[in-house]
């Protein structure tokens, strides 16, 4: 933490510090207040003087195309995880510039998995100093236990959209992997042996950054159609043999939960939305790729069908669930915003009703309106929640910082609200009086379902009066945390945390929502 | 002409002035020799919380859109030419910002049309100040008489694209007419009773302007699909009866040329291409609408279909004989700026071979490269060509301004740049020693195509070598020259213009090419 820094209560009371990483922060203001100023990020003026007139970008590697971009320390490399815990360029591009000789650069990522963990000893080593973007797994522990020299930053998928095109973090170099790509540097993410789906978590990328390298596998030649990104915004292209392991890109299928008391809670939710009215022609919904919204898509889909109602559009993350929906006629449209299996991946590719994403056209915050908002319900998770309708999804009740934010944040403007959570994991109550980290605001979370009950928020006074008749357990939030203390011998233990923030959660305005502790060494 | 500003000679020795409507300009300095600096124009960071969380952007009319844009004197209002000379739209807006009181407003529309005449009047009483955008026929005349109190400034479709991205002109309120919309602003132009394919050239107007106004007769719940236009760049929504007359939007059929002499130009011209391997497996080309252009794409298509041979791509323009080729499989994929005839709007619509694209992917030459200099050969026209290869798409002889630049310019940088010219028109010579504004320089002009033969660069060595062998009437300029203006008894009369600069061409990265002068009255 820089001497100039230091801790402020923001809106929600949560402590949270005024300079990250050497940048001045705004506290987290409450929903709706924080009005932005200025204008967007401005990339260079580039001119066709300066580029192959054939259109041909290739270089013959990636140290090369590094090189090209003016590598050097400090800078700010960035990259997506379309390719999740397959990946195989993230870390080859941030080994390259090792071997390279850069130091203390700032990795910033969309989303970090299990695989970048060699990433922990090049941060050990100097070459990379910090990391801005969801950490799942050992990168978020690592970072939790005091390791990393900056502070981690993480944004929701729109928040990402919004600090690039605000100008908030300067990408020098932004890494687009694609699983196809032509010499101009056109991509797609729905074709190719590493098909992943849509490419638009690394749009703002190719936008906003400096230079832009595109590393794919499988290079056609121009025009490689469709264009996710454009390879008018590239600078250079790189063949690789493989750009990822493609049976960690996506499942081959999505699984839904077998757990009877997690297909309670999906059918409950779904039975919620027929009987307060959501469910009727035209609405929309989202729901992710977990086993009880998986469920939940089912158990909502043949309630449609019943009804013989057709929703107007789907948001994906794509499955196989939505898909069937799109191709049965329960929807006119998917909305995609990643692809989950090979049936998203296959519709994706050849479905024209099944349209591709940006977190600029969903979830951008900074933007003319998006389309998270006009979504009329939402089924999401979380790790926590609390009496306040507060949630959490980055920390666990260990305080250990394990899981980015992804949509989560960006979601919550629907319609209707639902966090679908099992009332207790491993014997810890995930309902707790407050929870380690606020990822979101209680007054955005319409319901909290359990397979103990249903918690409506009481602002939603409407929700209430809708499902006044309804055979529905509903219950107060504290009823049902009581119970589940009851059974688990009383609250969980309150993590235990250092003085040291280790990270900031960023709210969608790019305001600080909470802060994430040194967790205390046993 | 404002006081400080003076006429210098360019690198072509065309007088240009160094003050155009009160901003600086660059003297034109050769082909690829101005190096642009700076960043691209930045739009200003807006917020959710100022836009309609359900998405519906409408307002009652243009007037009350208009008004929440902060209409005010002077402004920068910007429209497209999709509709072409069936528009309805561009006149409205600019006839209900004069009933607002409005004075001395910049129309900056991609192009005009005589359907846009009425804005004489509009200028006459100070509601338009002056013009920047193609001007085609009478509000050409009226510029070229000095009636209009700013000067003209022509731009190519990626001139106008540079243009607005580097910021030389900042759009107050862009007006996109849309023949398919949602009420959250995303725009269609291959769907709706006035489809015209691509809204391609409303594209740079809607990201990068400060407001955003979308017109539509035909609108649909969200989504709507594609979203050629992103509803998250537009700040209104506006339903009107009408928003142009679908017959003179597009053409119901494109019509081939049937003169013996102009057909000779487009079989030799195809002849050519084969003749010098430039129609070999997977190459390119671009075409327009006009009737050589035309009579050349289905001469050419029968020589690919004698040989076997498939383009890789072919660039419109689009009208049937593009469609004819790619539902052939004459070539993979038609990448479409703007969209000519019924068949061209069908297939766009529905066939995902058939690809719009922008002014950015095709013509912007501050980008990363663009799709122009990718094509192998183009077949373009011109009203004047001069012995140096220099020509002219903007005037006549008569001095007169009459044409806009289209995508002229941009497509010059192709492998193969083909003017395929009558000799004479109206028994008025089209070749002549210099030209009487120079919208294209001569070095990158490569063949100059005429039913009294075909005359080549001789900076192509390569392509008279390449053609050495063929029994193609291959004659020097001057000679195809002289002949015409022996018949014609002898070159055209020079324009007689007055010392007073009316309207100047930009070339492609924004330096100043050519200046047009007023014309001297009878």
């Amino acid at each position: 933490m820089k001497k100039d820094a230091k801790l402020v209560k923001n809106a929600l009371g949560r402590r949270v510090p005024t300079v990250v990483n050497g940048i001045e922060q705004t506290p987290y203001k409450g929903v709706g207040r924080f009005e932005p100023t200025g204008r967007k990020q401005a990339p260079p003026v580039r001119s066709c003087r300066d580029y192959p007139a054939d259109g041909d970008k290739r270089v013959a590697s990636l140290e090369e195309a590094l090189k090209k971009c003016g590598l050097r320390d400090g800078m700010v490399i960035s990259s997506h995880h379309h390719f999740r815990n397959g990946d195989r360029v993230a870390l080859r591009v941030l080994e390259t510039a090792a071997k390279m000789g850069a130091k203390d650069l700032m990795w910033f990522p969309s989303a970090s998995f299990p695989c970048h963990e060699p990433v922990i000893e090049l941060m050990d080593k100097g070459v990379v100093h910090h990391i801005e973007g969801s950490m799942n797994g050992p990168l978020g522990r690592y970072c939790s236990h005091g390791k990393m020299r900056g502070m981690g930053v993480l944004r929701s998928h729109g928040g990402r959209w919004q600090a690039i095109q605000d100008g908030e973090v300067k990408i020098d170099i932004a890494i687009i992997a694609a699983p196809t790509a032509d010499p101009f540097g056109n991509c797609d993410g729905s074709h190719g042996p590493s098909a992943c789906g849509s490419l638009g978590f690394a749009l703002a990328d190719s936008i906003y950054a400096e230079n832009v390298i595109v590393v794919t596998d499988n290079l056609v030649p121009f025009p490689c159609i469709p264009w996710q990104i454009q390879g008018n915004n590239v600078d250079y292209v790189v063949e690789v043999d493989s750009v990822g392991d493609p049976s960690k890109i996506v499942s081959g299928t999505t699984v839904i939960t077998r757990s009877p008391d997690r297909q309670r809670i999906a059918r409950q939710v779904a039975q919620m939305l027929r009987d307060c009215g959501i469910m009727r022609e035209g609405f929309s919904f989202q729901a992710g790729a977990g086993g009880i919204a998986l469920a939940f898509v089912t158990y909502l889909s043949a309630m449609m069908r019943e009804a013989g109602i057709k929703a107007r559009f789907v948001r994906g993350g794509s499955t196989k669930y939505l898909v069937e929906m799109l191709e049965t006629g329960l929807t006119d449209y998917i909305l995609d915003g990643q692809t989950f299996d090979l049936d998203g991946v296959r519709s994706i590719a050849e479905d024209p009703r099944h349209v591709p994403t940006s977190p600029f056209t969903s979830y951008n915050f900074h933007g003319k309106g998006n389309f998270a908002s006009m979504v009329d319900a939402v089924v999401l998770g979380a790790t926590e929640v609390d009496v306040d309708f507060n949630a959490n999804v980055n920390t666990h009740s260990d305080g250990l910082l394990l899981h980015g934010i992804g949509g989560w944040q960006n979601c919550l403007t629907a319609g209707c609200t639902i966090l679908a959570v099992p009332s207790f994991r491993d014997r810890i109550p995930v309902i707790v009086d407050q929870v380690t980290t606020v990822t979101g605001p209680g007054e955005l979370i319409d319901v909290i379902a359990t397979e103990r009950g249903i918690a409506i928020n009481p602002r939603r006074q409407d929700l209430l009066d809708a499902l006044a008749g309804s055979d529905l357990p509903i219950r107060p939030i504290e009823e049902i945390k009581a119970e589940v203390e009851g059974f688990c011998g009383g609250p969980p233990q309150r993590a235990r945390f250092t003085d040291k923030p280790v990270a900031v959660i960023k709210w969608v305005d790019g305001t600080v929502i909470d802060t994430v502790f040194q967790v205390e060494e046993d």
